[in-house]
């Protein structure tokens, strides 16, 4: 390898990690891993890692900080149509963080537990000159054999995506103080979202039978769906104006166009994205209604490999600045 | 709660973590969690996290990095009887972590891979603008019911160690420019037991139906005895005379008497530490024997709630300067 060789943080994975990987990580491609459970039953293992100054902001409440932590877990185990089972915890603290700090930590999480029913199952506790940085391991389970992978998508199948995206990064925006033209309630919304993402639990419980595919956005539309199309060996065209938006978001995009790149790319958005036969549409319209949680077709599946397009009303491809976050 | 409050890193778990605790975690006093898998069989759960500048030295090579992170893991394993399964591994890397960097240390995991029989089910891979933080939860298995915990302790037990103790925090010291009387041999050993711990799987396996109680040594011996006791509601006498060294620890402790502290309390030694009826004495010597690993008996189990006392050949208290490592 030569020293000018830059790989990004997929490339990366691909060429040093899966060669360790075991048959139940599925090559990497999920996120997650699935090894047997108790009878019929199957445990989905997950791990995310959130580092303070990349994945949220010094001053970010440390209860919300442990939601944060705890919540893009639980939204991959949604992703997967999975239902929590418990989480181990590895906090790296600087000596800054005292036990006010910590008491507000881990309130965030006692809160979380009642809400999302999952418990701590161990941890590890150490001290770091750096910055705050948290590792979780969730455990969920599935029937076996029901868990939802990335690579069920087949061209003439409809791409649906639950919630709002864009406003979480719009959210972050607006604490860098950016989008002083919102309200003040347009950018509470946008900031709550930034800092509280939405696992889609039970509407991921429902997806089982009906999703062909399915993962949550957290890198941005456009990677995520890269990423599903890659691993199901498929095309997805996107209509852009279809993308559904928060009352903030669409008040942000007609102040200034150009954050259409937050929607398609920002991330953090933590909902749902997945594909289902057209002969779903009524059967999802139903489920949306059951659980509360908007469901919106964004555009279709096409038969050809890895290419995401995004297209505007009249069909012309909309230009795409940043496809997703990379941490490399 | 008054500013002037400090917790240790034990009652800050003990406070703030034992509460959001599953009944799986055991209390969070085993460092482990037991959940169901597949029929007869429990899983054991461990996440231990390391540090550069902290668990490792910035110049420690990438490749023994990550088996020490393996294998720190693979030591509570051992601990708890269990065989490895698989485990999900969490970098925070800095971007002076290049490919050259990432490929030594898949090599060092893949080494490990081979040597223990486990592989990677998944993980995280995140950038940090702070020092090399990773992070890594083992899945090992028991048979149902035999996970060898930290409670079994009974008054009257022998207390045992594998091994020799204290090797690693000398060689810690040998690295940071100490101990130039030793041998060029003996300098080499005491390092290569700091940067690679050799967790006593095959020891932990055997121990099943024989030890009553078990952890392994990582903030050091008296400091692990303690929550060996604490679990077990009992005390301890070792007998510092007993203490099992190798010839570049003896060799150390004869230059520098004052060095005896780094084999009660240096930590990092990662043996194994049990306890078992006296009637297990002849057992134990042919379990020594089939699986190569030392076992020294050290000491008895008293009845002395959580009191941990080391005595010298005579019969005399010998003073504990410093228990063991602790973060907080």
């Amino acid at each position: 390898m030569t020293a000018d060789t830059k790989l990004d943080e997929f490339e990366r994975i691909a060429r040093y990690f899966a060669p360790l990987a075991a048959p139940e990580a599925l090559g990497l491609l999920d996120d997650v891993a699935l090894i047997e459970g108790p009878s019929g039953v199957q445990y989905v293992l997950k791990t995310d890692a959130i580092v303070e100054g990349v994945h949220f902001l010094p001053d970010d409440p440390a209860d919300q900080v442990a939601q944060k932590l705890l919540r893009v877990n639980l939204s991959d185990l949604a992703a997967k149509g999975a239902s929590p089972v418990g989480y181990l915890l590895t906090t790296a603290l600087p000596h800054r963080c005292d036990e006010l700090w910590l008491e507000r930590f881990s309130a965030g999480l006692a809160r979380d537990q009642a809400e999302f029913g999952i418990a701590l199952l161990g941890g590890d506790s150490v001290a770091t000159p750096g910055p705050i940085t948290l590792s979780l391991a969730a455990v969920g389970k599935v029937e076996q054999g029901k868990a939802i992978l990335r690579r069920g998508a087949q061209p003439g199948h409809d791409v649906f995506v639950s919630g709002t995206l864009g406003d979480a990064a719009l959210g972050l925006k607006v604490l860098q103080g950016g989008l002083a033209e919102l309200s003040e309630t347009e950018r509470a919304h946008l900031v709550d979202r930034y800092r509280l993402p939405r696992p889609r639990l039970a509407l991921g419980l429902e997806l089982a039978g009906t999703a062909s595919a399915m993962l949550d956005v957290s890198d941005g539309l456009v990677a995520d769906l890269d990423h599903l199309c890659a691993a199901s060996a498929v095309g997805a065209v996107v209509e852009a104006a279809a993308l559904p938006l928060s009352p903030g978001a669409t008040a942000a995009l007609a102040a200034e166009p150009g954050l259409f790149a937050s929607v398609l790319g920002g991330g953090d958005d933590y909902e749902l994205l997945f594909t289902a036969p057209t002969a779903s549409r009524i059967a999802l319209d139903r489920l949306a209604a059951n659980t509360g949680i908007a469901v919106t077709r964004i555009g279709r599946i096409v038969d050809a490999p890895r290419q995401v397009r995004v297209i505007d009303a009249q069909g012309r491809a909309v230009k795409v600045a940043s496809r997703g976050y990379r941490h490399f």
